[in-house]
């Protein structure tokens, strides 16, 4: 059976906390545990759930500590035999299933998890109960894994709203190192360049340089955890990214020759290809949208305006990027469209008096 | 004197028929040169100004060609005696001036130049006389450029809307390689490990990846000219970058050292003191605003709606990233707004039935 009425959340920051409030709102009870009692008062007054009584048997214990300690922490609670079912959600999978079996923990009842969600805030006064909604959450049970656990996983992250993803820990491991954990270090290593680099510089940057070096502006003390516990994956990418800037480098510096600049262009295709295989809103190709660009004021309802202007011709905008001037009161706002709706919202903002190209 | 009564534009593509529009708007006789015929019938009819006749003489001519050209063109127009002052828009700075000194060229007349923007498309039909609003434009006058040249260039620039940015022409090179060039080639070699991993790999990406490689889909042949043409400070940043990416890699093989993690944290601060230095709008760190996030549904009107709140009680919303959950028909929008104005947008949000955290 896969029925989840009751879940202990073991560790009430960010994840642990939003866990538990998205789970309140479908009526399971949640207990709490926390070996930080400010946390865990923060979570209670935030309607997370109730103290647990270590009395107290539930459904599932959802481990949501760092990586390092998920094992023992396993190990504990089932020899207490806290819950019927255990996960957790350290956003590396290889090492606490490694620790556990290590430690001789029941890897029939537990399912290694990570729901790919986070905020640039931590602790449970930043959960929110909507932080899965639509995310893919990665479940890495093994041959040993139970069918009774594995089911009644994927209802606890339905409940959330996540969307469950099969995978093995090792392919999870080198799935997030390539699209999380080394960009990250590569997005910091561009960035460090701007560090050094003189004002006048930073007077030239761009939308382009800001995108790419957006997520080097998070904690680097959490972002250390992170990488040492998925170190090898990650190292491997790094190396790979490493060895082609090298390259490419080695290139431009024999630019003259056609051959050398030949592999700094099959490069640049490679990232094309790349770029095309990261999937948008729905699952699809984000390329798959075409833009309409419009130049705005910075003023209160400028945006509500325009928005309108979409609504009334049933145009609905799938996502759209402000390019502000600096010292200019003007932008230009970019919205992305599906193609066929381009020449309606065109017309129609030319109508409304807004400077299209 | 520095009056701007009338200009030649030498090559219609998007940047010099960007340049036409923005000028004609201010009543700039304009005169358009280029070897293609297609693409100087579609600038003139587009408005962009009539086609150049040799023996008119102009009070500027722009040259908007690729950067290996510009120097044999200027001195070709110089012998021709077709203009009072000389500019171009290539991308590089070092590369035009240094043959157009070797060529004898008279660099009295001629004020090196670059306006920061571009569009994902090229060509006449993509230009768009708001281009260059708000945006940096580079200009390296040299000792020898006679103050009237850089006169007359800075009011050319501020008909455009740009922002004239004085600079030397190496110290300009150095900065688009840190702020432009090596950040695109890194984005690249980042895309690139995406096109080889699995495509479960992918199902695990997020806003982050996407961000850090967006620009790698631009145009592998416009990109390459543009490195090969800056061939050396380009080389220069990506071997920092792969330098530190590489000992980023051998710290983490060592992760049980501490030493060596020390390091990788010590990459990540500088990362996030790179990104504090970028510029946002209006010249301020793009830092200083807070967000609030608000859950919004996928049909039209749904942001419509919430900027008309956020008008309603006098809030600007200076930026807005949304992001959408595959498969679902919700998404969560993240609205950057000034600090002080949390409060009041959070409220409003929610009396107007808005789901916030």
């Amino acid at each position: 059976m896969s029925g989840l009425e009751s879940v202990l959340i073991v560790g009430t920051g960010l994840i642990g906390t939003s866990i538990a409030l998205a789970l309140r709102e479908h009526g399971v009870t949640v207990h709490l545990a926390d070996r930080d009692a400010a946390s865990l008062r923060l979570a209670r007054e935030l309607g997370a759930g109730v103290e647990w009584d270590e009395g107290t048997r539930v459904d599932v214990a959802v481990i949501a500590i760092p990586p390092h300690a998920v094992a023992e922490r396993l190990s504990a609670l089932q020899k207490a035999g806290a819950a019927r079912f255990y996960t957790d959600v350290a956003s590396v999978k290889v090492l606490p299933l490694g620790r556990a079996a290590e430690l001789g923990c029941d890897l029939t009842t537990y399912v290694a998890g990570h729901p790919l969600a986070g905020r640039e805030r931590s602790g449970p006064a930043a959960a929110r109960a909507d932080l899965f909604l639509g995310r893919p959450w990665a479940l890495c049970p093994t041959e040993e894994t139970s069918a009774d656990a594995v089911e009644t996983l994927h209802g606890l992250v339905k409940l959330c709203g996540g969307e469950a993803v099969r995978i093995g820990a090792e392919e999870h491991d080198r799935a997030v190192a390539v699209v999380s954990h080394a960009p990250h270090v590569a997005a910091s290593a561009v960035a460090a360049r701007l560090a050094d680099a003189p004002a006048a510089a930073l007077g030239l940057a761009g939308p382009g340089v800001r995108d790419v070096t957006r997520i080097a502006a998070s904690d680097p003390a959490l972002w250390t955890g992170i990488l040492s516990g998925n170190a090898l994956p990650v190292a491997e990418v790094l190396e790979a990214v490493a060895a082609d800037l090298a390259a490419a480098a080695a290139s431009l510096r024999s630019a003259a020759d056609p051959a050398a600049m030949a592999s700094v262009t099959e490069l640049l295709h490679r990232g094309v290809a790349g770029t095309g295989r990261i999937p948008g809103k729905h699952g699809g190709p984000p390329r798959a949208y075409s833009t309409v660009q419009v130049i705005i004021g910075d003023r209160p309802g400028e945006l509500a305006r325009l928005f309108k202007v979409a609504e009334a011709v049933g145009v609905n905008i799938e996502d759209v990027r402000l390019e502000h001037a600096p010292g200019l009161p003007l932008g230009a706002a970019e919205l992305w469209v599906q193609p066929q709706a381009v020449p309606t919202l065109s017309e129609a903002l030319r109508e409304h008096g807004w400077h299209l190209p």
